[in-house]
């Protein structure tokens, strides 16, 4: 094969694997090659054993050989966001209270990736404690950029031909914002389509399970062996996922009927974000609806930030009671704030949650997916800040699933995502449009 | 429709409803009237709320409707036997110990059946701690005869049609056994192929659960719907399962090596038994080798003993120490036994156990599956006895896949199983040759 395996989709790799053609440690070998290669100067990974790995895939291949069952992942290398734990690997969280900390137990996600088949290739830069403060990792397009958080290992891995799945969480923008300022596909399903258990808790009520991959098809493909019911989750539903690997294969039976919102903060967009939109906008003709939502939609940021804030310092406070000193001060004042929170403020907030989730259910029967910038433009400046979430805040309040695909360009070159937003628990039909989207967008560049 | 819903397989149901043709509440409706008329002289349910069942009904028929996502049982019913945990309905695992008992969580199995889109019926009858002396449960067939054990509520409630799905473990005999005596199908799969978190633990080294239906396709059905890896349960093993429902439609692409064993303790066969085996092979012709294995094989049956009366002893001691006086007559002797078995003798009989599974990986190099007999002959009398289980022990003690066809009657009329035993973690396979015998055996009797 001249192509490098390491550059091959999970889902190519997939039918080489079952295919005979391309074994798992061949695999594994290209992707440690090439992290070899270019992590110094990224520093994607956290924790990294390549004989761990290579172990693994060893196994895989054996199994495969000797005619085994086999899963939807078999011999794919997969990254995990160093938040998940995992039996045979540290979790560290990004932050020095963690150096070294090794769990019992597989997240429940982790187990399902091994059921899939899937190689633990190892774990990814998460930003201290999934929040605000950036750890190492830069951008792998350019090392003065900041790949984005709190995913930015899982984000700067895929794009950086490490791995060609990884896993990230999102709490406010975690996963799409990465995605978008790395130039992958960023996949965060509708609240609860994952199990949490064995993630660190950040927000009970937003922390959400996603995907990072350079196919539209390869993050849909993670999501589904990861998806299912788990009710030691609270947000975790006893029903069935639909299948989003359908839905990203599947024609729109209909052209969609897509919105975009104009909001107070669409005035942080770059230029280039702003024009490509507009250009992306432009191709959608008659399929897309500007739409004035009332000014409620913007204050919605406030509620998130209330809920985010007031819920990790309940969830983390032994850690923040017991390591404050080694708490960055990119993070202290946010906590500091975070203790002024009420708890009738926060109950308030969490009404308004629920209402703004029910005014999205009602907005879903008329329309397919809202269109929304990713993040404001390419990636800022590396450093502890890893660049402004608020284009993702609302839709990741309500639950809703959102996709970005890495369809514009900035002013110095760096990619911008465009975000689709859908109905809860409908990830099929919105995987479905963003086919479509591109497709669409494709022939009319064409 | 003029079938009343209670008669159609699972399968069948899942295409009517999926095609809108049947509700769930209508099928649900179908088995609750079936099983007022029938159930007061066969009394295979434990706990039975129609309201609840009916609300889960209405419920996955409102989902549907809206267009969401379907699971593989969606709107389908299922009985479990009562010692599996369902957080809303008691567990009273057969004994009057454990009355009204009531846990906060779903097995692990129970949860992946609300995913799937089941509506848990109800709690089938089991025996006193799924061990050796029987409930109030009557074979469907002939109320003077024993349903089979320890799974009796599951095989009978299958049976009468009072459901098409219904969840029993194996220890020893206890799926294969009662589905022969009741004639139905019955498949326990390889061991560590379902998780028994949730489920009450009677040997952790035997335990297994299986599944009852009324065709082979069924039963592979609920077996794939809640197969999978759950790290905490000691047995459950972090690799695909192979497809069984798969299996059960595949053409065998050529015809099975089947082999036969002659073992001590064969004569304890009914003539009729015999002479159904006997013309059962015949059909078979060369596809048959009938083998004389060493009797080392017969010796299996005290191994089996020895680790499960040593393990339900000591994973039940706190009920047997705290409730003796509520511990029936015909369980207290097995008890007390048991507690003369010492570590070492129990230590000497997993080596034995370990060994054997060698024996069976290696005999499986050759062959695709043993045919054996399910049990002795035609279900015995009611009574605390539930029937010989020695046609399972050595297959249940090495882990192996086996079904139970119901194609054999007895001298009364009473159905009898033959069985099939496959390779470990080749379940597919298996209900693929399983396929192949009851075609080829339906072509020879024509």
């Amino acid at each position: 094969m001249k192509i490098k395996p390491h550059s091959l989709s999970a889902t190519e790799a997939a039918v080489h694997i079952a295919a005979g053609r391309l074994s798992s440690v061949q695999l594994v070998t290209s992707c440690l090659d090439r992290i070899a290669e270019t992590d110094g100067a990224i520093k994607a990974w956290a924790h990294l054993d390549a004989d761990h790995a290579l172990e693994q895939a060893a196994v895989l291949d054996r199994r495969r050989q000797a005619g085994y069952a086999t899963g939807p992942l078999h011999g794919i290398p997969v990254g995990l966001k160093d938040i998940v734990d995992t039996r045979d690997m540290p979790t560290q969280r990004g932050t020095p209270i963690f150096a070294g900390r090794q769990t019992e137990e597989d997240a429940r996600l982790v187990e399902l990736l091994r059921e899939a088949g899937a190689v633990i290739l190892g774990k990814t830069v998460t930003t201290e404690l999934a929040f605000v403060h950036g750890n190492e990792t830069r951008n792998p397009h350019n090392p003065d950029r900041t790949p984005g958080g709190s995913s930015s290992g899982s984000a700067a891995a895929v794009a950086a031909g490490h791995v060609p799945l990884a896993i990230g969480t999102q709490t406010n923008g975690s996963v799409i914002r990465p995605a978008s300022f790395c130039g992958v596909f960023g996949f965060k399903p509708t609240r609860g389509t994952i199990s949490r258990t064995g993630v660190l808790q950040t927000s009970r009520s937003l922390d959400q399970i996603g995907t990072f991959a350079r196919t539209l098809e390869d993050a849909a493909l993670l999501c589904d062996a990861i998806s299912g019911y788990d009710q030691r989750d609270s947000e975790s539903f006893p029903h069935a996922r639909p299948s989003t690997l359908a839905g990203a294969r599947a024609e729109a039976p209909v052209e969609p009927e897509l919105a975009w919102f104009n909001l107070p903060f669409n005035d942080r967009l770059s230029d280039a974000a702003r024009e490509g939109l507009e250009v992306v906008m432009e191709g959608f003709g008659a399929r897309i609806t500007r739409l004035d939502p009332a000014d409620q939609l913007g204050e919605l940021v406030a509620v998130q930030a209330r809920i985010h804030e007031y819920e990790i310092a309940q969830h983390q406070a032994d850690v923040f009671n017991s390591h404050w000193d080694q708490i960055s001060p990119t993070l202290k004042p946010v906590i500091e704030r975070a203790r002024q929170i009420s708890r009738a403020e926060y109950e308030d907030a969490l009404a308004v949650k629920a209402s703004a989730e029910s005014f999205f259910a009602e907005f879903f029967q008329d329309y397919d997916a809202i269109v929304a910038p990713a993040a404001a433009g390419e990636a800022p400046a590396f450093g502890p800040a890893t660049g402004d979430p608020i284009f993702c805040t609302l839709w990741t309040l309500a639950g809703l699933p959102c996709v970005t695909l890495p369809l514009l360009v900035g002013e110095t070159g760096l990619p911008i995502g465009v975000q689709l937003i859908g109905p809860a628990h409908r990830d099929d039909r919105l995987l479905r449009t963003a086919r479509w989207c591109q497709t669409h967008l494709a022939a009319e560049v064409a």
